[in-house]
């Protein structure tokens, strides 16, 4: 990994000055969404339209050709027809334009011209100037104060976490949906066919930039396997890298040939290569997140034994089907510590031999807490899950639900308490009880609670089944290290 | 089957008058809350709180026996600690009550005394009263208007579901999570440890039953394996039955053993009752609910040809993973009906091989209505899956986003309309973007939009992969009764 991806990369994530080239007042076209994208999350720096048929789009001066821009340029987005793009980048290259996203589709994808035009592309490309796409949806750089279409509303606020996605769709749709949980993130860059930049040279920009620490992708196919593969058993060592890769099934694969006309399919590789890399494999867009949240919160772990703590029977039987499917145990407690246990929890309706359960969806909280010590402190186990317990209402020790409520309450504080006094890590799942519409209030107050253990560090789940998926690809990751470096 | 287990289960069901036997005024204690819940819910019938140390419990004039209650007592829900449970019961046979529900736990799951008073209790039950439990959380009859702990909000207005279930836990569970899809239900049985009645008795009621077409339940552990195998074989002919069997890993039936003292684990036989009986296999609480919808909403069918309709890239490629993992079919469309879809769709960006990518998440209604009317008629396609089509906002014409909103608008009436144009099926999948607290008015508007499909018969599901699998569950139910009729 010879170059310096950090200053190579610099203009597109902290861009200076930027042209919009085919920039239109139609916002149903790239080059209006995008423009108004880019006016309405904030970019700092000169912004240029470029459009031969205007001489004002969305109230700004335009340019017919990004050669009349009087200023330099250091970045073009470019979303005109893509007959018209090879033409267009070349004048970038004369300008001096350094590097371009280029947002057109209609290339590899689309047949044969398409191929030509993309060839054309990767030509002028390697003249001088760096490719995004094309067929793509761009960057989103918080701190660059660009971003990704439709993104307008994404967070301001950086993160640690880098995505790749081959796919536009996704690549605003994972920053979107991780925004919810708190995720926040360094870069996102869709980047579509890849005739210029691809994921290797994005995996080593985010392998180098001290702003990511965990790098994460949705790709479909890799230009050069054996780099792609090479590299990853690198960078995976100190950064984890979990990859979602689409089109393992016939039909997935073909699929992949009429959207980026990369080279799908072949399970057996793939197989290969997360095996031998140390990449973390994941199936979907949940598991991609759910997993995300696992290694941003939770300290380095290679401890699998895990303690479901719930409330009410059925629970104890799924929560340990999960983590036993997963790969995770669920060790039997020892009988002194289950008596223990059981001198705690109510007699009736509880259990203590692990899972554990207090007897129902309620419990007081001195209860709660004084089980959770005793688990912290004497049992042999690595993670405790607080599972399904309901944290959104607390009835009053009197026994009367009159008190008014308090959303954090007491009960609510207690995992929160128990990770901070015995740093154990705790993992909570709280599911949408309340899907009706009536109810949206009470998802609320569901959501406001999960946020508080996000801003905690506590990782929340909506199912115990993903949150042993989650814990299960994250302790893999680590225990394949631990193994390595032995 | 020779019991015609209506007549003999009608007093569960449609009870004429209730004793509540432990009922308290401490709403922590299991006597207090079914008497409020059972209250609450608006039992029509009398109402007999029993205790030797009250004359009046929340309001109500009380018994300090069942044998004092001057007038005849059908049915008894006793709550009164396990030691006691015996005596109460018989009182119960000499009083004429037929049969009760024990919610008090401390039986056959606590050891051997407890083993000792269950055996008692059955001895009991087979002099004349039947009775369901103990530790379990009662039965929800909408009709005869009695509800499960703690369901005293659960829908007054009944359904065609039935559901069985061995923990108590996903008794109220599973109903309150299916009240806001619109599922709803004949009856719900928390049976817990079975001593009388058990998931054999209740399933041929559910068979009998005319209210119930659909059998569903949480299933630990059975009593008498070669009735339960042969009664599945002969149901599943007529109606589906659906179950979730908890504690197929070694962890999760050792819980088992803990929870309800069944046998769980041995999954070699478990491979066999669904792979012989026509019984629909469920791993889970979100996939029971999956495939019930499915049921619910969809004609019998054997075809498993999808169409997945999306809007934007890597849409596609999951979609046809996700499908074909299940063993469903995404088959290319012949170059013709390409063709004619891609003169229909965007050029740049769309695809129209199947799956149909329509360039983004937001398509104009006459092109949405285009495509799913030429695949409607034209393709060789069983079910159409409309598949993260954003359908709570909608662009002007125009291309100002000013039109004051309509909520079922242009865009989200198009499925309803192709369904009922062309009889063809439509699935919906409607993921929550919107996670974050702030954004709940937008989950709103998701969930009513989400209520107009499933009002109108559409199955909405939360991902793709939900999709597939539920109607992977359903289809494979037709194929094999087609495949035995034929």
């Amino acid at each position: 990994m010879p170059e310096n991806r950090l200053d190579e990369f610099a203009t597109i994530f902290y861009t200076k000055s930027h042209a919009v080239i085919g920039a239109s007042a139609d916002l149903r076209k790239f080059g209006g969404r995008i423009l108004q994208v880019l006016l309405t999350f904030g970019y700092s720096g000169p912004l240029y339209p470029v459009n031969p048929q205007e001489t004002e789009v969305q109230g700004m001066k335009t340019y017919s050709s990004v050669k009349d821009i009087p200023d330099p340029v250091d970045f073009a987005t470019i979303t005109v027809p893509s007959q018209a793009v090879p033409e267009v980048v070349q004048e970038c290259l004369d300008k001096g334009v350094k590097a371009a996203q280029v947002l057109s589709a209609g290339f590899r994808e689309a047949g044969e011209e398409g191929v030509r035009l993309e060839r054309e592309l990767a030509e002028i490309a390697a003249k001088g100037i760096r490719i995004i796409g094309p067929n793509c949806f761009g960057v989103y750089s918080p701190d660059g104060g660009i971003t990704i279409l439709p993104g307008a509303t994404l967070p301001k606020e950086s993160g640690p976490v880098g995505f790749i996605s081959q796919s536009g769709g996704y690549g605003i749709r994972v920053p979107r949906r991780a925004e919810g949980l708190g995720i926040r993130f360094s870069k996102v860059v869709s980047y579509g066919n890849a005739c210029d930049i691809n994921e290797c040279d994005l995996i080593e920009y985010f392998f180098q930039d001290p702003q990511t620490k965990i790098i994460t992708g949705y790709i479909e196919g890799v230009k050069a396997g054996p780099r792609f593969f090479k590299l990853l058993q690198e960078v995976c060592r100190t950064k984890p890298v979990i990859l979602w890769k689409g089109g393992l099934t016939e039909g997935g694969a073909r699929a992949v040939q009429s959207h980026t006309a990369s080279l799908g399919g072949e399970e057996e590789i793939w197989d290969a290569v997360f095996g031998q890399t140390g990449a973390v494999r994941v199936t979907g867009l949940e598991e991609l997140l759910d997993t995300t949240l696992a290694f941003l919160h939770l300290k380095p772990q290679t401890g699998r034994r895990l303690c479901p703590i719930g409330g009410g029977g059925g629970i104890g039987v799924a929560a340990s089907d999960s983590c036993e499917r997963m790969g995770l145990e669920v060790p039997v407690f020892p009988a002194e510590l289950q008596k223990k246990l059981m001198s705690i929890v109510p007699a009736a309706g509880a259990s203590a031999r692990n899972p554990v359960d207090v007897g129902g969806p309620g419990p007081v909280p001195p209860m709660l807490r004084a089980v959770m010590e005793t688990v912290a402190t004497e049992a042999d186990i690595d993670i405790i899950i607080v599972d399904e317990i309901d944290m959104t209402m607390m009835m009053s020790p009197g026994g009367q639900a009159g008190r008014p409520p308090e959303l954090i309450n007491e009960r609510a504080r207690v995992p929160v308490d128990i990770r901070n006094e015995f740093g154990k890590p705790v993992v909570m799942v709280m599911p949408v009880e309340a899907i009706g519409v009536e109810t949206l209030e009470s998802e609320g107050n569901r959501r406001r609670i999960r946020d508080y253990y996000l801003e905690q560090g506590l990782p929340v789940y909506l199912t115990l089944e993903r949150a042993a998926r989650a814990l299960a690809n994250f302790i893999g990751y680590h225990r394949r290290n631990a193994i390595l470096s032995s």
